[in-house]
């Protein structure tokens, strides 16, 4: 049975996303209706610029007024995609005070203030739903919070940033250097004019937050979640890597103790093997691999971004807000009853691949041995290269806690014999 | 706010994966209370054999009477792990009747009475779940049916049978034939005594009844699906697939026509390009490939089988009936609101590859050629091999309706020189 009365719906931002949400609204207005069970309707649209064209968008529906289009009291659903901290967090909290519930895409946002977003919506009874903020239309958040809902999961590993991905994939693909395919990515649209956000890791780490909290039912802060770039990653970590059979991805890892008793949530290069699904996520696509008590080893691949998987997830998201509406009912909301704590990067324990320069004579081996052994962390593998009195010595350690292993990388430097440490990698997924 | 009455929970079969759900509602009972929001009870359990021991049950929720337990009246859910069309589907119905919600793993009872089970579901105001019933584990039907409800989604390529998986990977990399392959799998508990259900694709086959209907808003009969087993899939075959860069699946393919107007469900053995995702589909594992208008290509992949995964589906699902039923809410029902008819596999627009064995003489090739240009079937690439009076012709088509494919085939077999069609098989996912 279909209500006649359409549901309204207020969208902050019309850009990339929002032009997107906009157009789908129009051109699949009868399917969301049947999916719904009542229409939809576009009740306003708020921009920053309302002079520019907007295709399909009637002039009337625009407004710069954010605040007033969200108080007006007759929005059922706020559809926030204009990113940042503010004015988004405002809006969305005056949102819920006047009625309406809310999807976002905001990433930084939900990382940053999730929690206080969570207990907003609780408070006036109304959907906080944000599928589009981690992985582009990749079901990811839903999957976590509802299908898996009955399960504990124990890892989550996965490749959330599509620049990064498309210019490791292509170092590792045509042998370029960073700064190389940086410059191919920005060409082709794939990195930002300033792409420190995506290659310092801070985009992945936002994600990263918001990941860990809902796998584990806990809080964890943007603030928790350690963090690395990938602008350091060399042409020589590639051939290192294929040695050993692995490739180079920059992964957002999010890990339950192995005592159950904590979390940890991360975000760095590292090796894993090509055999593991991730090795072959290519180019700028995302993938997120679940390990779970009962399900076991799931993994979610799809485009990470974009205007219009982005829009993808946002309107799946507003059919089931729209749903549960009419219900008169709302969804899961924020689960961090279990309140395990977020342990510091010193506790994570990898396994790690370390080269060295060193000089070329008898003994230094045994040095760099011995160091590793006092600070109580095991090697599995050395390979010794030489040439010219220089010489590179890699190390494969074992698994150790990364405090063990900084101590390790701190006490070689001191070595007269140890010119350099070159490269520090972790190595995952084995 | 935890509510303490506790929502109770009859289990109908208690093999495989009935009892690991019994295991996880018992060891994991806090878990589940706070994500639920109260506490779930077993409240009884259905079985065969009542004396088989069943360690942590206790035995007086043991029943053989599945009829009084769904009839009880204070039941809020059942689970149905029974399998097989009765009585499972009296069961659920009555469950309905009686008041309970019902969580199902039983694909082959939804793909041929989903529409019937749908509307009692509707008529009492309960409701259906059976994530379980496609691809074990791999949260599938919550991703078609709630996080792509925005979207439009055109095709599903999927690897939905762990048992011909395992089969086609073992051949794929060890070179073994068909019944070598298959005693392995037998060997290793990846295929069952009668293997039938699973290597001439009726197991699929109810998978791709359920997904089309899904995914297209639409019913989609069993009888509909045009099924096709893999026992004929050779040593040869593969070693031509590799040729072209390929290697063989069991795919279950459900498509929207080009003009939007109908759509197609079929099972059958597949040729697909290497670097295709599902290709690197390993062993046992299933993965479904979805192409959305908006999402764009995304990939499923995990366990399709088990009890552990099986159980972790279930138990999502458990979760997700009981806060719908705190809610006084039900989940989305059955959408099959598009009516789309679907077309006979003689309509299905694909590639063919296609091996003959003709006699090694001049005038052949054009023979051949001529059939395939009168049925309207254009030639891709062809290959011919000689030796000793016999030879082989490998002809890879462009894309055509199948049944022109058909006649063609039809009247390659009529000419003196065709000594047989060694194989057919279509080529996907390019």
């Amino acid at each position: 049975m279909m209500r006649t009365r359409p549901l309204k719906v207020a969208l902050l931002g019309c850009g990339v996303v929002g032009s997107e949400v906009a157009r789908i609204m129009t051109t699949h207005a009868d399917d969301l209706a049947a999916r719904i069970g009542a229409p939809v309707e576009l009740a306003g649209v708020a921009v920053r610029r309302p002079s520019k064209v907007r295709e399909g968008i009637p002039q009337e529906l625009i407004t710069t007024d954010a605040t007033a289009l969200v108080k007006r009291g007759d929005i059922d659903v706020v559809v926030e995609v204009i990113g940042g901290i503010e004015p988004a967090r405002t809006l969305i909290t005056t949102a819920f005070e006047h009625g309406a519930s809310v999807v976002s895409a905001n990433k930084a946002l939900l990382a940053q203030e999730g929690q206080s977003l969570y207990a907003a919506a609780e408070q006036h009874g109304q959907d906080l739903y944000y599928e589009a903020a981690v992985a582009g239309a990749i079901p990811l958040i839903r999957p976590l919070r509802e299908s898996l809902a009955g399960d504990k999961v124990n890892r989550v590993l996965g490749i959330v940033n599509g620049t990064t991905n498309f210019i490791l994939d292509r170092m590792d693909t045509s042998g370029a250097g960073y700064s190389e395919a940086l410059d191919e990515a920005s060409a082709l649209g794939y990195a930002e004019a300033d792409p420190t956000a995506d290659v310092e890791g801070f985009d992945a780490a936002a994600k990263a937050a918001i990941l860990a909290g809902i796998a584990f039912h806990t809080r964890v802060r943007l603030d928790d979640v350690y963090r690395e770039g990938m602008t350091e990653v060399t042409a020589a970590d590639f051939a290192s890597a294929k040695r050993m059979g692995c490739t180079i991805k920059l992964l957002a890892i999010c890990e339950r103790a192995a005592d159950g008793g904590s979390v940890t949530a991360r975000v760095h290069p590292a090796m894993i093997p090509l055999s593991h699904p991730l090795a072959s996520v290519r180019g700028a696509y995302n993938a997120v691999f679940v390990e779970a008590d009962a399900a076991g080893q799931l993994m979610f691949y799809g485009p990470g971004a974009g205007g219009s998987p982005t829009a993808s997830a946002v309107l799946g998201d507003l059919v089931a807000v729209c749903r549960n509406r009419l219900n008169d009912a709302t969804g899961p909301g924020e689960s961090a009853y279990t309140q395990l704590p977020v342990s510091p990067m010193g506790d994570v324990v990898t396994r790690y691949h370390i080269s060295l320069d060193v000089a070329d004579k008898p003994g230094v081996l045994a040095q760099v041995a011995t160091v590793f052994a006092e600070h109580g962390v095991s090697i599995d593998t050395v390979r010794q290269q030489g040439k010219d009195g220089e010489a590179s010595l890699v190390v494969v350690t074992h698994r150790a806690p990364d405090a063990a292993l900084s101590g390790t990388v701190e006490a070689l430097r001191q070595l007269d014999t140890v010119r350099g440490v070159a490269s520090i990698m972790r190595v995952e997924g084995e």
